[in-house]
């Protein structure tokens, strides 16, 4: 760990529970989820390969793919500067500037920049929430996370699909609301949905999440995967949500 | 029951555990599965409403239906005219003739024939099978059945559009691995998905099938459902289950 990273008052310092990994957080900006995690666990990144994380915020999915998943680099493109500004010291924090560098940019400007066809993976956990036109502070860190304010669905698809070399995939976290649109956009940007995974809070309730994985000119054939329960009882994770959490690393 | 049904030697009559419900099935051909029987559970048919069943085989849905909804009339279609016959029987040996029609018919005549925009909610359990073409024998009544030989996953959702007025349903059983394909072929045709469960064997097994609810000219929002999960342990039916396969009709 880097001691000589700037820690402000108003910020605080969160255990990754992996790899003595931690992550800067300002509770005035969108703080990571569970999502993120799971993201970060379904995720697969093999010997050698690039990794590209579009709307990376806190920067907690490329600093968990650097020690679950045996990727070589890592890139994280945020739009926010205080965002990216916050995501570097807590890349230095863990001193892993040399695998993984946050960039400031907009996701909407990938298909024209050097990102472009360079990546074999890209992941993204992006904003949710398609009702952004009757916000009361659309310019607040908090809903350019969580709304389609500064990009859309169909932006990051597009945006995920053009960083991608061939045969390349990409991960995302959603909501199960959106399956249809994630489907139709991701087959109109060549991104084939290869593996689907719901995520559930009990076992017999409907899906919060949805974590897809999309191969770059891959072949039709989807796999739904077995479920995803978070809760075996009320506050008491199964296990497989705890190795998600507290795992040293992928297999 | 209309004692006069006649039974040939290689038939058999199977009971629905529903109302008292019975089909007659040929061996020979394809037999009903839990598909067609979780579809039955799975549709709604309100009062008063007209439902068409596309590619009904031996016509246990239109029958389930007919307990399990408040639906008036049922019209299932059917290619094979042994099947159409044998299902005809069916009806006669319940007493149904008056509530279920079964006609023989391509499902891909459907757009242009009288059914076109005549029903409320249309109903299939197609082939599921996309490699029918190093079948041995393409011509039999099973791989009929089972692969899509005479009609395509295209043929039957352009179908169940075109049969549906506005604001009408369309209940699918299939596959998961072909979700992907179903998702985007329904949005072509103007079939919003609007509910989708997936039927596990076990509660952490992948799925085996999907249910999907879409509707004609819907808004796009789609609900994922609670697992429908089969057994609780090996041979030992979940209590949904039960009441799927023994209930006597629909809340």
């Amino acid at each position: 760990m880097d001691e000589k990273v700037q820690i402000f008052d108003y910020e605080r310092i969160d255990d990754l529970h992996c790899k003595g990994l931690k992550v800067i957080q300002n509770p005035n900006f969108f703080c990571f989820g569970i999502d993120a995690v799971l993201l970060s666990g379904f995720a697969r990144g093999k010997k050698g390969e690039s990794i590209l994380d579009l709307g990376t915020g806190t920067g907690v999915i490329p600093i968990l793919l650097s020690a679950k998943t045996k990727a070589e680099s890592i890139t994280a493109l945020e739009i926010q500067q205080d965002s990216v500004e916050m995501a570097q010291r807590s890349v230095a924090l863990n001193g892993l500037q040399n695998k993984i560098k946050i960039i400031q940019g907009d996701i909407k400007e990938v298909p024209k920049s050097s990102l472009a066809r360079k990546f074999h993976v890209v992941t993204s956990n992006p904003p949710y929430m398609n009702e952004g036109g009757g916000l009361v502070n659309p310019d607040s860190a908090k809903a350019i996370a969580r709304h389609e304010i500064l990009c859309s669905l169909e932006d990051v698809i597009c945006a995920a699909s053009m960083a991608l070399m061939t045969g390349g995939r990409f991960y995302m976290v959603h909501r199960p609301h959106r399956l249809a649109d994630i489907i139709v956009l991701c087959r109109k940007y060549k991104l084939e949905p290869k593996r689907v995974r719901f995520v559930h809070p009990f076992v017999d309730k409907a899906p919060t999440m949805v974590l897809i994985e999309a191969g770059y000119g891959a072949n039709p054939m989807i796999k739904v995967e077995a479920p995803l329960v978070i809760y075996k009882s009320a506050g008491e994770y199964t296990e497989e949500i705890y190795h998600i959490y507290y795992e040293e690393g992928q297999v």
